[in-house]
């Protein structure tokens, strides 16, 4: 009720009581609570309110379509028409040991596809991929528009931080979502990332959509239905839009911790590397391929001969970085060991990633500073036979005061048992607009 | 993932989640979410997604009496033991032309029951005690501590404002939920009502709780599961408690506004007034008498004999006001006519409600003036046999810029029929302890 003194169209108590009960929201309401949220006019705690009777209620189609324009109207959108090349972005919807984004952009840039790709900083148990290029000395992740769009015309890549110009009422939500309790919903997970992806304005889009432990949304039936939505987003945009389901109980590769993974991505550019970031680093190159028209092409000779790793250095050193440059090392390093012979069953990526967040690899508050040297190696994989007493992980910090935390959530993420597991595939499904 | 640097026993992220998933809150966990909310370290935005979460997933009773016992534990407690007189508290959950507390605690008092009376201002379309009485010039709703106990103790019974110490928790928590859309669910309201019920500390608690379109919660099904969690709640804290189940689908009496609701209740203290308003107030009489041992006294010779208007100049004198001056009249009167012939099926309580906050008799916005004089005269009750331009409502209004707003509630607020609608008992339901 605050008909009187407020020429606002709407009420947002009225709009929060409709979803309460699971209603429907109008076009015209949803444009409206978005807009007015970034006004002031919509405050945070009502915001909030909305936001969770939305995740308990869920979204409609529409309504999420509704929900990714509104926020994609709050700002300003970009272009790559300009630069001869079609340009080809990638979203992870994020994991533990998630580097793919290190040699992608550099070994489809040797391609010749432009990649721009506008990146986030971790928060919680998963990486960003921003802090992990940070521990190479002098690199910059804030470029200007301008810079932006320099590096990527010289290198055919960029990968920087996302301008607050770019759909900032989904920044705004999102920082209230992580301290409420509402990131992990489909409709919210998809628009915020759909709108910013819209807004970037490429030609094409590959996201790898997470499911398992070290996923947002671990169950794959909810991690097939945020592809499928944010596929048909991209289709009603007229992006065109991939999806690949990609397993996530597991840490990607050995390396998890920002410099540890600068390591591992380098590896991977030199011809080598954990087969299972070479796997999915070509399975999300040939998607981007096929979006850029060019299907007969074959990415990985690219790792093979150098082309891609030449690629890596001129973009590090395009954005200030020294690609020769030692990576930070951690002052103390422990091994965490098996308890008893056995067949490694589960190597779960949650605890993996919250050992290492809590070792200081990652952040507990947007703005806080991370250790570049914290992390952890995974010495073992789903499959492989231990014996008692064999290193299961090594564990690296420079703060003794966290590492009992840390081993804490490293103590029971391998199970052993005494029948070798099924495999799993790595790319589980693929969700295109066909 | 606050844990860094936190040094909170719980998360509130966490318990936000527990709720969202419809888990059941700990009790360290309550009385620790609303500690920290009232001293700023749980945010606004954040209990406002715990309370839309509990609004939608719902509270069982343990965990409703452990939210009544932290909002408790936020302030004070009062106690009427030095009274030499019981103390009977009596509360409604609000209608439309609900003024019965105006009568009832002056006959209470002239029988001897002290009834302390700490109430609100109107929001919304219900009215509040203290907005009608502050129509009588003079009259101060806000007593210290020491002039409360004053006026109880020499007339025997006082209505002013409730102190801010008294669960200040559950005073921030309102103001959250009244923009927040989380207003209407029963943990929320049974919490907030007794949590200052019990700490004022009377001897015994008569709850009006009201049911059909006026009411918070219009279900009757609601509105006995409101009562029924009340009254246990009452009994969990030694707090005897009784609640009637009344209608208010129709509005109470005939007035309808701050001042005009005053003149009905001086005329029911004179013997006179609507017979609903007199059934109401003796039925809650009754029920006070009763809880303060006194089974056999008839409260109705003292609305005829003038014991319980002597009471009531009494009261408004000792707080300031004059019994005798002259009350606000509008300026502005016009009446609403019937379109057609017919039989009065219903009269919309909430509809008269909302045309009577639209002409100036409420407020949108908490710290708003209300215009004492604007208001609503109901001429008809349902059953009534009308003809085509018969009067139905005489609205009152100082402000001829709001006339049309009103008049457009009030326009569809009679239904009219052929033949006579069964009758509806004022009181539905009680319920007690035993």
């Amino acid at each position: 009720m605050q008909e009187r003194g407020a020429p606002e169209p709407h009420d947002v108590v009225d709009l929060i009581a409709t979803k309460r009960h699971a209603g429907e929201l109008r076009s015209d309401e949803i444009a409206w609570v978005v807009a007015a949220f970034t006004r002031g006019v919509v405050a945070p705690e009502q915001m909030s309110a909305l936001l969770m009777a939305i995740v308990i209620q869920g979204m409609g189609r529409r309504e999420i379509r509704d929900l990714t324009a509104a926020m994609i109207a709050s700002g300003e959108r970009l272009s790559f028409a300009g630069l001869g090349r079609p340009a080809i972005d990638k979203h992870s919807t994020g994991g533990v040991g998630d580097k793919i984004t290190l040699p992608l952009v550099p070994l489809l840039a040797a391609l010749g596809v432009a990649v721009p790709q506008l990146s986030g900083r971790g928060l919680g148990h998963t990486g960003g991929t921003l802090d992990k290029l940070e521990s190479i000395p002098g690199w910059r992740a804030a470029l200007s528009t301008e810079e932006m769009y320099r590096v990527l015309r010289d290198v055919g890549g960029v990968i920087c931080a996302a301008g607050a110009g770019l759909a900032p009422a989904d920044r705004a939500m999102y920082a209230l979502r992580d301290v409420t309790g509402t990131v992990a919903a489909v409709p919210l997970i998809a628009s915020s990332i759909m709108s910013k992806k819209i807004a970037e304005g490429a030609d094409g889009l590959v996201l790898d959509v997470k499911f398992g432990s070290g996923a947002f949304l671990p169950a794959v039936s909810e991690a097939r239905e945020l592809a499928e939505t944010m596929v048909q987003l991209g289709a009603d945009s007229g992006l065109r839009t991939v999806a690949l389901l990609t397993d996530m109980d597991a840490p990607l590769g050995r390396a998890v911790g920002n410099a540890n993974e600068v390591r591992e991505a380098v590896a991977v550019l030199q011809g080598g590397g954990p087969a299972d970031v070479v796997e999915l680093t070509l399975a999300l190159a040939r998607e981007m391929l096929d979006l850029a028209g060019m299907h007969d092409v074959d990415p990985a000779p690219a790792l093979a001969d150098g082309r891609a790793h030449d690629a890596w250095r001129r973009l590090i050193t395009a954005q200030g970085g020294d690609p020769d440059a030692p990576l930070p090392v951690a002052r103390e390093t422990e091994l965490v060991r098996a308890e008893h012979d056995g067949i490694v069953q589960r190597v779960d990526a949650r605890a993996v990633g919250v050992g290492a967040w809590r070792l200081g690899a990652g952040r507990a508050r947007p703005g806080d500073p991370v250790d570049h040297a914290a992390g952890v190696e995974v010495l073992v994989h789903p499959g492989d036979a231990v014996r008692a007493g064999d290193p299961l992980f090594e564990v690296r910090c420079d703060d003794t005061g966290r590492l009992a935390r840390g081993l804490e959530s490293l103590a029971t993420a391998v199970e052993l048992g005494v029948v070798a597991p099924e495999p799993r595939p790595l790319v589980a499904g693929r969700v295109s607009g066909k």
